[in-house]
């Protein structure tokens, strides 16, 4: 951040009084202007014992495999949000269940939260930022394509509960993610 | 939003290609200017049968009682932000336990989340967002006295939910905010 998006001044980045972290503060107006972490919310669309997967069409990790998932927007609640991205990135409807994880990335600003869905019919395909979709078993995942390490990892974990019964939801912290 | 903050340059608001909403962009540099809901995040700090509410020094709803929460910071996780904001609040050190509640706010692009908590003593005070900073027994929370719906609403469920057994995760959504 330049400039103030509020006057169009340049901006400067000092501790506001009474405050403890630096921030961008209008040197003209002097709005401060805050900055914050961003949510990604998704689903885990289930049919019968598979899920949907959509193949990447944009960058980072073109080719690769997630979940429907992206930005929460302004005005919506968090199951819209997963509804949504469903439909975006595979045109296909489901019926949200449980939230099933939320996953902290500290490094990059983001908060993950990934919902249960179950898929209302077969009637999908790619939407603009996807490749493919596809449902895959268990043991038919591409592990090694699969695009984040926030996606796969409540994925592997997703599979060992359903095995042992059924999804508990957890929270996590990714640290490193640029590892 | 007039400016763009890389440039200083006048933004538009119109739809972008391949988008579905409208959005800032920037007439010279092209910067599309997202705006995204914020997450404000909380906790429940307990002390036996008691919690600790904070009375605000701030506007809005100066003087009204409130759980310490706030909007969560760049750089942190959910469980820092509750911590963080215990502590600026009430003076408070807190072990931050199971997530309670999330509240969705769509007319004011916030999500909120509650946490139960440990006070771990009872060294607390009021932080420079605070009036007052008190415990309180179920029949002395004084309920027409909280500062918002968004803090009331999962506090008596809290307290039903204690008598019945112990409170359970869920997730609302507050669609009047204004009413």
């Amino acid at each position: 951040m330049k400039y103030c998006n509020n006057c169009g001044t340049l901006v400067d980045l000092r501790i506001p009084e009474g405050d403890t972290l630096p921030r961008y503060i209008c040197s003209a107006c002097n709005i401060i202007h805050y900055q914050n972490p961003k949510m990604v919310v998704g689903c885990i669309p289930e049919w019968e014992n598979k899920i949907l997967l959509c193949r990447r069409a944009i960058t980072p990790r073109r080719g690769f495999w997630t979940l429907p998932a992206g930005f929460m927007e302004n005005a919506e609640t968090l199951v819209q949000a997963a509804v949504r991205e469903t439909m975006e990135e595979a045109n296909a409807q489901v019926k949200i269940g449980d939230l099933y994880a939320i996953y902290n990335l500290p490094d990059i600003n983001q908060v993950y939260f990934l919902f249960r869905a179950q898929l209302l019919d077969l009637n999908f395909e790619p939407g603009i930022e996807s490749l493919d979709v596809k449902l895959f078993k268990e043991e038919e995942i591409p592990w090694d394509e699969i695009a984040f390490r926030v996606i796969r990892m409540p994925l592997e974990r997703y599979f060992d509960e359903c095995r042992q019964g059924q999804p508990h939801f957890y929270m996590d912290t990714i640290e490193d993610i640029h590892r």
